[in-house]
C-alpha cells in the first residue's frame, strides 16, 4: 500500500507548486477583484482582464506540459495513477483559480471523464476535444429544487420521447459553472421511464448550452456571494429537444453513468480540500505569530497551541485516508472503493472547514473578509458537505457497508 | 432570581412576535431582493421601495408604542428591565431588519446608550434626539486594520490637539452600519496620549459622518457578501478636525466610555441570537417532516431525532445563561454582570451557529442559498464570534474570573 | 420563574454546606479506605469504623434537623419546592456519602416516594418508616441482563399468580444499595400479563430482600471496581412467593409506579451531577494553581484557559437547566416536566464528566487514582448516562417533543 | 511509503490472529476472573491456574516462533519493520493477556530494548536474557508522586555518590507490572546532579526488585481497581544502594536512554489501542444488531448509524497516522519520528477512547460490567493518555515543529 509520492511525479508536484504559489497565486487575486467590473454591469461576463490572465496562464501552463493530468486511467492524459493525482490536486487547491489554469477543474474533468468513457466517436470529436484544449467548459446537471436529490432516484426532469428526439421539461439547480459565458454543454440527468426499477428511471443527455428551450433563472448564492462568474446556476428546460444519439450509453442507463462520474471527481475535491485545509493552517501560524496583543504573540494566548496541533493532526490523518481511497480505486477499481470515499467524502470538508474556521478566528474579522482567501475556502468547502451527497448519505453508506461484515453481507 | 417573563412585558412581546411573523418577515425578503437594484447600480444607496418598506414598517411600530423599548435604564425609554427586553430581542431577532423597525437595531442602540450616558446637552439635541425619532443612523468606529484590536490598548488612530480642537489620522475598518446612506454619525474611538497607563490613552469623539477629510474606502466583505445598504466600511481620517467639545466625557476617558457602551449590547446581540437558533430549529423540523429520501422522511434518517434534541438542549441552555447574564446586570450592576456577559458571549453565537449549520445541511443546497434565511444567519452569527472581542479574549475573562477565586483574587 | 435560592432554603444550605465541607468530608475517605478491611474478608460487610462514621454522622444531621428534606411534596418534609430542594442536592452530590448522612440518598429517596404516594398503611409502617429513619436501606430491581430494559416493556421477569399469592422467578441486576447489609427490602418490577397492553404488562411487588428463593449472585463491576459495600447486585428470583397485598397499587399499574418514582430522583440525580463538577472544577483550578512544569504554573500551559472558561461555562448551562426543570415540575406537576427532565437526564452526567475527565488529566496520573475523588465521580457519572433510561432514549423523547409542535401534536 | 502489510509478515499476522481469537480471548477471561483468588488472598499473588494458563499458552507461542517480535531493529528478533509490527500489536492488543503470551507486552519490551542498546554484556547476561525467554518480568519508575513528571527535568528521586556505589532516595509511583510475583527487576531514573544542565541531572539504574531498602507501599488504583496482579505500585526508596556497573551508559545520560527508550513503546501502545478500537466497533456492531427497543433493532434508533461511521472513519484515520509514525521511524529515524510519534499518542487513545465509549453505551450497563471487556479497555486507554507524557505535552511538540516552520526552526 504505497500512500508516497512516485519519483515521477514528484518533479511535476514541485513544478505544480512553483507556478501555484510563484505565477498563478498573485494573479488571483487580481482575477477576483474584476469580478462585475464588466462594462456590462453583468457580473456574470468576464473582463478583458479576466480573461487575459486565465488564458495567459493557461498558455504557460499547456506549453509546460502541465496540462490534463487529472486523466488518470487514459492514455490521453499523463497516465498517472489516482494516489499520483492526489497530490497534484492537494497543491492545485490552495488557490482559487488553479485548477483550471491545468485544466483540472470540477466540473469539467468528471464531464470529460462521462465523454472520454462512454462517449460515442461524434460526442468526443465535438465536446472532448475543445474540452481538453481548454476552449470550452461545461456544467453537470443533476440536482432540483423540488426534491430531495439526496436520493437520486428522485429527480424528476422529465424526458419524454417524441420520434427520433427526447423532450425535456423541468428545472434544474447548482449547476456549478454554467454561469461562465465559455460554458457551452451541459450533461443533463432527466427521468426517460418514472416506472421503470428506480436504478433504470433515468437517462443521461448531452446538450448543448444555447439549446432553445433553456432558460437560465439565476444564481444560487452561496452564503450571499454569486461565485460569478462561474456561478452555480437555477435553469430552466421547456420543451427542449435532445436527439435521441446525444443520450450517453442508453436509455435508463444514466445512473450507471452518474456512478462512473463520481469516484475520481470525489477524490479531487477531497484532496483540494486537503489543501486548501494546509494554506489555512499556514496563515494561521503566520498571523499567531505576527501580531501582539496583551503583551503576547497571539501563538501564546488562549489555546492557540492545541488548535495548532489539532489542525496538524486531522489533517495528516484526512489526507491518509483520501490518499488510501485513491490507492484502492487504483488497484481495486471504482466499485471497491465506493466505502473509502463515501468516508473521505465527509472526512476531508469537515476537516478543513474545522481548519480554515480556526484560522478565520486568530485572524480577527479580517479573516471573513476578501482581504484574506480564507472566508472563500470556507463557503466553497461548506458547499462539498452537499455536492456529490450530503454528509448524511455518505454516513450512511459506511455504516451500512460495516454492519455487513456481521450479518453475512446483507443488509 | 426570576428569569422569566413579567406579566407587563407578555402582552409587549405577544405584539411585537405577531408584528414580526405577520407583518416584517414578508416584507424582510422582498427588502433583501431589493438591494442592487438603486438605478445608479450603488449598492448603498437604498430603492425607493426599500425606503417604503422600512419608513412604513416603522410608522406603524411607533404608532402602536413598540419603539426605543431597548433603552433599559432610563426614563426615556419603557423603563424595562434587562431581563425583559431580553425576551424582546429574542424575537426581533427572527427577521433580519426587525430590529430596525422597532428603533432597536445595533449599533444605534449602543450609540445612543453613550449619547444619553455620556453626551452633553448640545450631543444630545444634535444627535440623540433624531437617533430616537429614527431619523437618523449611526456607526461606532473602534477596530482598526494593523493592530490586534481585540485588545483595545492597541487602537492606534491618533487624535493630536491643535488649538480647540483635534485632529484624526489613520484607518478604521468594520463600521457597521456607515454604509447606510442615512447613517449620519461616528462615534471614534481615538488615542489622544499614547504614553499614558494603557486604560487612559484613548478618548471618544463624536464626528459628522460628512466631516472633511473622511474617506469610505470600501465595504468590508463577510464571507463574499458586502451587506449593502447597511455595510462594514473601511474608512480613512485624513486631517478630520474635531472641536474640543465632541469628545465625550473627557479626555482620556474613552475606555471607561467604551465599557459603559458594552455591556446591555452585548446582551442583546446574545438574544437575538437565540431568536435565530429558535427560528433556524423551527425550520430544521419543518424540513425533516416535509421530505422524503429513501423512502423515508428525513427526519427518520441519519442522526437527525439526536440533532434535533441537542439543538433544543443547547438553546434552552443558552438562553437561561442569557436571562441569567441580564439579571445580574439588572440586579448587580455591569461591572458584576460582566463575567456573565464574557459567557454569553462566547456560548450563544456558538450555540446559535451550531444550529443554523444542522438547519442548513437537512435543508440540502437550499440551504446556504438566498431561498432561506439560514445563510444569512449564519454568516451573521459568525461575525458575532469577532464583534465587540473575539472568543477567546471572553474565555480568558472567564477563566480569569474562576482563578481568582483561589488566589485571593490576584491574578 | 424564580430559580434562585429562597430566603428560607438559604440557611439549609449553608448547614448543609458546612457540615458536608468540614464534617463528611474528611470523614468519607476514611470510610472509603475501610472497605474491604472487615476480619471476615467479605467487603459486603461493614467495619464497625463503618458503621461508627456513618451512624455518628447520621445522628448529628438527625440533630440538627437536617434530615428527609427530599420529601418536597410532603407534610412528613420540610415542604421545601422541588427548586429549593436542588440546591440542597447539588452540595450533597459533592461528597461521596453525604446524601446519605441526611438520609437523602438514591436509590431510598426514591422508594420511600413509591411508600409514600402508593404504598397502604401496612406497607409504610412496615417500610416507609424505618426508612424515614435511616435504620434500613432498600433497592430498586428494574433492569435485567436478557432484554434492552431501556425500553421497559420487555422486561420479562415473571410474577405468576398462585392462589393469593405471586411466584416471582427471573433475574435483575445493577439493583444499586442491594449488597448493603443493611437493605432491607426490594421493590421488583415483574410481568404479570405479558399478554396485556405494553403499559398495562407489569406490577410492582415489596419483597423482603431475605425472602426464601431470592439469591444474590454477584456484585457487576462498575470499570472493575464492586462499589462495596453499597454494590450494584445482579439477583436471582426462584419461586419467591410475594403476597397479594404486597403489589403496589393494583396488577398491572406497575408502569405507572415507575413513572411515578422517576421525575424527583432524576432531578436529584442531576443536581448532584452538578454538584460534582463543582468540586471537580474546584479541584482543577488549586491543582493548576499549584503546580509547575517547564517553568510554567500548570494553568499557563495548554488550553487550560480555555478548558476552565469552558467547564464554568457548561455547568451555569447545566445547573440552569435543571433548576429549571424543577421549576417546571413544581409550578405545572411531574407530566409536563418529562421533557425538560428527559433533556437534564442527557446533559446533567455529560456536562459533569467532561468537567471530571478534564479535572483527572490536570492531576496526571494522580487524577485517576484513590488519591482523589475524580476516578470515583467518573464512574458514577458514568453510570448515571444508563440509569433511568440512556441517553438515546431521553433524546428521543426530546426531539419527539420537538417535532410534535409541527405535527398538530402527533408522532 | 509502503503502509501496507509485506507478504512476510502477513502469514505471522494470520498465525497471531487465529491464536489470539481461538486460543487466548477465551483463557483471558477465566485469567481475570482468578484474580484474587489466591489461598492467602493476596491479589498480587498468582493462582495456580493463572500461572498454568499463561505458562501454557506462551510455551506454544514460542514453540511456534510466534515470540520477541517486536525487537524491530536486531538480529536477536524478526527483523521486522516498525510498519510490520505496528499490524500484530495491533492482533495482540485486542485481548488482554495476548501480548504478554507473546513475550511482547509493555513495559518489558521497552525495559528490553534499554538492555539491548544501552546495556552492558554483564546486564544482558543476567537481565536481558531472561526477559527475552520470558522467564521474568520487569518495570520502569519514572513518574514520581510530589511532581509534575510530565516534565522530566523535575524528577527528584536522589541518587547520591558513596564510594563505587550510588545511594536512592525517594519515592516512584505507576510503576506498572511491580506488582506482578514474576516482576524482578526496576528501571529506575533517578537525579545525579541537580545542578546540571536540564538534560543532564538524571541518570538510569537497574536495581534487582528485592534490592534492600525497597518497599511497595500500594498498588495504585485505576478508576478503582487495583490491575492485580500487574498492578502499578507506589514504591519507596530508603538508602537503596546500586553499585556504579549498574548505572546505564554513564552518569547523566539517564535522558538519553529514556528517549531511546520511548520511540517505539508509542507506537506499540498506539497500535494496540487501534486493536482495541476494531474490537469494541466489532461488539457494538453485533450488539446493535442483536437486540431490539421499541420494536426496533438498536441499530435502526438514535444515532448508531452515524456513530458507527464514525468509528469506522476515526479508526481509519488513525491507523494510518500510526503506520506513517512507523515508517517515518523506519526510515527516516527515531528523531525523525518524534513529531510523528507525539501526534499518535494524543490521537490513538483518544479515537479508541471514543469508540469503546460508545460501545458501552450500546450495551447498556453491561458495557461497564465485567461481562464485557469495554470497561477494562476503557480505564486501560485512559491511563494512556497519562503514560509516556500526557495529551498536552504531546500537542505542545506537534505545535512548536508546526511553528518552527515558519520561525527558521527557531522556538
Amino acid at each position: 500500500m504505497d500512500l508516497g509520492m512516485t519519483e515521477r511525479v514528484r518533479p511535476l508536484i514541485e513544478q505544480v507548486r512553483q507556478m501555484v504559489e510563484t505565477e498563478i497565486a498573485p494573479l488571483d487575486r487580481e482575477y477576483h477583484e474584476e469580478v462585475g467590473r464588466h462594462p456590462s454591469g453583468d457580473r456574470f461576463r468576464m473582463t478583458d482582464r479576466q480573461l487575459e490572465i486565465l488564458n495567459s496562464l493557461k498558455a504557460t501552463a499547456k506549453e509546460r506540459g502541465l496540462w490534463n493530468f487529472w486523466l488518470t486511467d487514459s492514455e490521453k492524459g499523463f497516465g498517472l495513477t489516482t494516489v499520483e493525482y492526489a497530490y497534484l490536486a492537494e497543491e492545485m487547491g490552495k488557490v482559487g483559480i488553479a485548477a483550471e489554469v491545468f485544466n483540472c477543474n470540477a466540473p469539467d474533468t468528471g464531464n470529460m471523464e462521462v465523454l472520454e468513457r462512454y462517449g460515442t466517436e461524434a460526442h468526443k470529436e465535438k465536446w472532448l476535444k475543445p474540452l481538453l484544449r481548454g476552449d470550452i467548459r461545461s456544467a453537470y446537471l443533476m440536482t432540483e429544487p423540488d426534491v430531495a436529490s439526496s436520493d437520486a432516484t428522485n429527480i424528476a426532469l422529465t424526458a419524454v420521447r417524441d420520434g427520433d428526439a427526447w423532450v425535456l421539461n423541468g428545472d434544474k439547480w447548482w449547476a456549478t459553472g454554467a454561469g461562465d459565458p465559455r460554458c457551452a454543454l451541459y450533461i443533463v440527468m432527466a427521468a426517460t421511464d418514472p416506472d421503470a426499477h428506480k436504478h433504470s428511471r433515468h437517462s443521461m443527455f448531452l446538450i448543448p448550452a444555447d439549446a432553445e428551450g433553456i432558460e437560465v433563472l439565476r444564481p444560487m448564492h452561496v452564503f450571499g456571494a454569486d461565485d460569478a462568474p462561474h456561478g452555480h446556476m437555477h435553469i430552466r428546460f421547456t420543451n427542449v429537444r435532445v436527439p435521441q444519439e446525444d443520450l450517453v450509453l442508453g436509455e435508463g442507463r444514466g445512473f450507471e453513468v452518474a456512478q462512473g462520474r463520481l469516484g475520481p471527481g470525489r477524490i479531487h475535491h477531497c484532496m483540494r480540500a486537503i489543501g486548501q485545509a494546509e494554506k489555512a493552517l499556514e496563515l494561521l501560524c503566520k498571523r499567531a505569530m505576527g501580531r501582539e496583543a496583551f503583551g503576547k504573540k497571539l501563538m501564546d494566548l488562549g489555546a492557540n497551541y492545541d488548535i495548532i496541533a489539532n489542525a496538524r493532526m486531522e489533517i495528516e490523518m484526512a489526507r491518509l485516508l483520501c490518499l488510501k481511497a485513491a490507492w484502492v480505486m487504483d488497484t481495486q477499481g471504482t466499485r471497491a472503493a465506493q466505502p473509502w470515499i463515501s468516508q473521505i467524502k465527509v472526512v476531508a470538508p469537515l476537516t478543513a472547514l474545522k481548519v480554515v474556521d480556526e484560522a478565520m478566528q486568530v485572524h480577527g474579522a479580517a479573516g471573513i473578509s476578501q482581504d484574506f482567501p480564507l472566508a472563500a475556502m470556507w463557503t466553497h468547502l461548506r458547499t462539498l458537505r452537499f455536492a456529490d451527497g450530503p454528509d448524511a448519505v455518505h454516513r450512511r453508506q459506511v455504516a451500512r457497508t460495516e454492519l455487513r461484515k456481521y450479518s453475512n453481507g446483507k443488509l
